[in-house]
């Protein structure tokens, strides 16, 4: 079988960078051109010299058409790049994967309103497919357009899955405690992700409101059948790659009564995620910490059920670069393709 | 007006040195003897060589008389030793202030069950007051046995008290999602705390349970006037000072209506603290980061109102030790012995 | 006596924090002004959460005229504007410390070629005091403008000044191997310094020719009485402050044959800075290493004696933000002004 | 092809969970088992999460003969063990590759004298060949024992190895400054690399003497054919994995005026290492950080020549635990069994 041809939309950035690290190697893809109008004809392992061996490509300009010819264009942009592009990629046969936020809020006028613009093609936007392969595996298969879930929310709705699936938790007070490296933040230059301003500190940030917060809503509201209340609370922590989600849950409803015992609560996930090659859940009383993740695909997730009162503690932990973006992207172009999901995706996390 | 006379039971773990940082160069103290088993006769400064030039002690047996003859003695000891020195240096005439935790808990049936061993004094914790001066400022000033709180409770008490205080909030479901510099976990050697284990990397720990769970309830009750619910679950930061402890509560109560603007929670938290030298409320939408705080007696608090439901979040960040251990314990002796509460405690926190 | 009345000319960098964390604490001084074209009207307080309660000045603008009533102004502004303001304030009878670059090198024209700018007033160079106290205490005593040193070249000079100024080594193959903290790069927004890119890294940079080079240069010339080799490397650490010089020199010259043992070697260093309050020689085989310093003014140098050959290593560690910046500053207007070379910077370091 | 068979001696180190993780997706090796006196019957993945569905052994007894019945047995063990169990492993016809010291200097007098113990086999280091490919390969091909370089040495002599082999420089003042990362020092708790005491902070140690001074002596005695003078200067950096060396050389001989020109310089380099598979010569003017062969086998190699006097400087940086450690014991494995050199070594580093 030929190789797909891929191509990458804006190769600058960390998911760019990561795109990148994952393709290079993947087994059944020719890395078919990368784009950024700041660095056209520069070659990719100047910017990157990690890559040097690897990735021979110069950035091309994205109006050069090289795109079009792709089997599958991965969009490592900024927000509100990948919808102006999107049209014309599809009528040219092209698949997409969206990494930014384009295409994730099925509600436009509040796309709009959190993104600050217009929406340049609200009718693909009913097309979208949310590429969380837990959730909407099937129909990920057939999209033509897919849109790779946010970090944060990647990680909170693994963690909340089983729970508000199964109808077991209040789902009027969820509460996401949740925290990322900085890499989360994207690698253009900012005071605040500064080394001397995120190192060996922690903050909360957007507290009042973050973008992740409608998109958690949303396939919360998924899994509950309903809308959902959700406080969600992001931190900064002094690591580069990961996020560890701390949920908590009020146990409710008819079958919660058996859940009190953290044996059944234990068993609920793991037979929900018994045959995800990506979701791992850790024994009973486990902490998963962050580089347990670190570069692979795995979403690793623990269940806790506290003495006091009917609350449910769940962790999960991710690397954001790869479950949370680039990673999940190949998963999802694998399952588009026909191929094997895990294809590509199978490096061990480095620890230490 | 001559000097207190101040002696360190226990003086080579990180509140030990960071007790000789602060009475080094407090105006009203003399640094009388340091001891350690381990270290003895070895000068202090050659152990830490931050302090050379400022303390030119070596360390002493504990057995040597020396502390009986201090106006006041800090135990930085581990959990267990406090409590054996405590009746001869009482009976000394000597007043002490224990950083460990052998005071803390008033139920010496709940504190032998958490510390795994018998109490050897349970007659004396009576007497000893709680060393947070915003709860319990006028019984410090007359005490002769202070137990100076743990880092997580003064941070997590800080918190919630104008709310639980003042009756505001539903106190059967607080939860305390707390994260920690490493320094907090001491400096004896724990593959745990290495660099290579703790860097670059983020987890919970003790969700199951923690010695401070049962610390932080008391404190809540005491402000409660009733036993309270609590889930706590602390995090390990790579990071070396800090603690930022994230609070979440449901607004409840005949007052509470009150407090669903955010103006209203804002005023309560600063009336409440508006004499306090050590409490900075921070204007509306702030994010305290730790940094703010490094090296500094302060404690820093925002107050954030999200819009789903009816659930305030409070942050609050703290130098663990600092106003979580051994600034907080200045702060005690200064009350104890008259003095400005503040002496010794200008520091300005070091950012970067 | 009346307080010093001392301006900042360009508070918003890290030299500007920390002259603001030592001068608001200084017994004899009176912060007067501190302006930011950028900032003003805004606290100096919104800005840096860490001077709340600390500092209560607002920002201003340069040109309001408050700069010129002060006794002494700090230049903490990148390089090239200091020497706009130089002429003006020294006309209103106002003294200088500038912590840029504007007058640290007496050659003119080679000023001119690192800094890519004509200079603005060549004639006042040589009125300048280079800011080294070690070196030229009796000249800045008097001086009106001291051009204070840069990070680095204040813990190479320090490290190799004895044994140049003995004439104990060949001064024609110096190596200074530096490794610098971030924030001696600045608060400005870059890439390079983001968290993600300096952190868990370590790389050289600029070694084909750094604008501290000629600065050393100028230094160790003085000291040797003629022009010297130097070959000088800077690193980038991952850390938030520090310098670390690991200085090479090989013995030569007539009272050389006298220092191959290593006690002699020690006793040089020793007896050069028996008398210097910021210099701390420590005992034979030490390594210091740069947190030890964090946050004082003390640069602490080591003395090594290698078997293999006839080579020095010398480790100089100072904080690049107080020895390397604001501290020696405020030691630079403590001689000026007559007061206690250590008034305000008796802080001890901050370690953990 | 059947697979090989591979075992690991003492596997609960850093360098024994980076042979888990290169072995684990080795296409032709089969991991049979991996021994831990502390750990036996204890599943490997639950002391170390990430590998997870990567490995499924339990640790087993290094006495219950599965090792020798493996084709190849990695030593990842502390110094003085792997000598003890090498007489008996290659009795039964397993060929050894051992990561630690014991067989890597050719003088046992002198490794008696570092180690500090008797060496159990000494009759056995004559056939030990030092496993360094870049100068050993032919020899490496046929080894039945291979000593697997020290993580300093391989960054060393890698990047000498040009101009030493050539005899273009003086050999009798060498200065090697080199900065590890903290996993350099093992998983062992030892205070010194505890998070709070290694983190935000750099310093040098051993200047008196270290391990790898005579291993790296003996390298470069082998390069030049005669003993060299060389200075050593091992510094802890607050990173994980990497070392950076900076290496000073004297020009000197009879080639060494072509040399003058750094075009000259950067040919001889990249001409010398133009087959290697893990070498890499950077473009001039570059400066390789660690992070760009984090997790990668490669070593990034850059050449400069300063302005003054006639040094040369070379940086060479390297993942201290693969090429320096577990990924250059696999490439040995290669290169024994006639496998590709390259197998199981394609991982592309990790950025950021």
């Amino acid at each position: 079988m030929s190789k797909l041809k891929a191509g990458i939309l804006g190769g600058t950035g960390y998911t760019g960078i990561e795109l990148l690290r994952i393709l290079g190697r993947h087994p059944s893809v020719e890395l078919s051109c990368i784009t950024s109008r700041s660095e056209t004809g520069r070659p990719v392992a100047d910017l990157f010299p990690s890559l040097r061996g690897v990735v021979s490509l110069d950035f091309t300009d994205p109006g050069d058409g090289a795109l079009e010819s792709c089997d599958v264009v991965f969009c490592a942009t900024p927000n509100g790049i990948a919808m102006q592009h999107a049209r014309s990629l599809l009528a040219a046969g092209t698949r997409l994967i969206d990494l930014s936020a384009d295409f994730r809020l099925r509600d436009v006028a509040e796309w709009e309103q959190w993104y600050g613009m217009a929406h340049a093609c609200p009718d693909l936007v009913p097309e979208a497919v949310y590429g969380l392969p837990e959730m909407f595996r099937e129909s990920i298969r057939g999209a033509r357009l897919v849109a790779n879930p946010g970090c944060y929310p990647t990680s909170v709705l693994l963690g909340f899955l089983p729970l508000v699936e199964a109808r077991l938790v209040k789902t009027d007070r969820l509460i996401a405690d949740a925290k990322s490296g900085v890499s989360g933040a994207g690698r253009s230059a900012k005071t605040d992700h500064a080394f001397c301003e995120a190192g060996d500190s922690f903050k909360a940030y957007g507290v009042a409101g973050h973008r992740h917060h409608p998109e958690i809503r949303q396939g919360l509201g998924d899994l509950a059948g309903h809308a959902v209340g959700l406080v969600f609370t992001p931190h900064l922590v002094p690591m580069i790659r990961g996020i560890h989600a701390t949920l908590y849950a009020q146990l409710d409803g008819a079958g919660s009564a058996d859940l009190q015992a953290l044996q059944a609560l234990q068993a609920l996930y793991e037979n929900r995620y018994a045959g995800e090659p990506f979701v791992d859940v850790m024994p009973q009383d486990s902490h998963p910490d962050t580089r347990s993740v670190r570069g692979s695909n795995i979403c690793r997730i623990a269940v806790h059920r506290p003495r006091d009162g009917n609350t449910v503690v769940i962790l999960a932990v991710e690397d954001n670069l790869v479950k949370g973006a680039a990673g999940q992207a190949v998963q999802n172009m694998n399952l588009m393709f026909g191929l094997d999901e895990t294809d590509g995706l199978d490096r061990v996390s480095l620890v230490p």
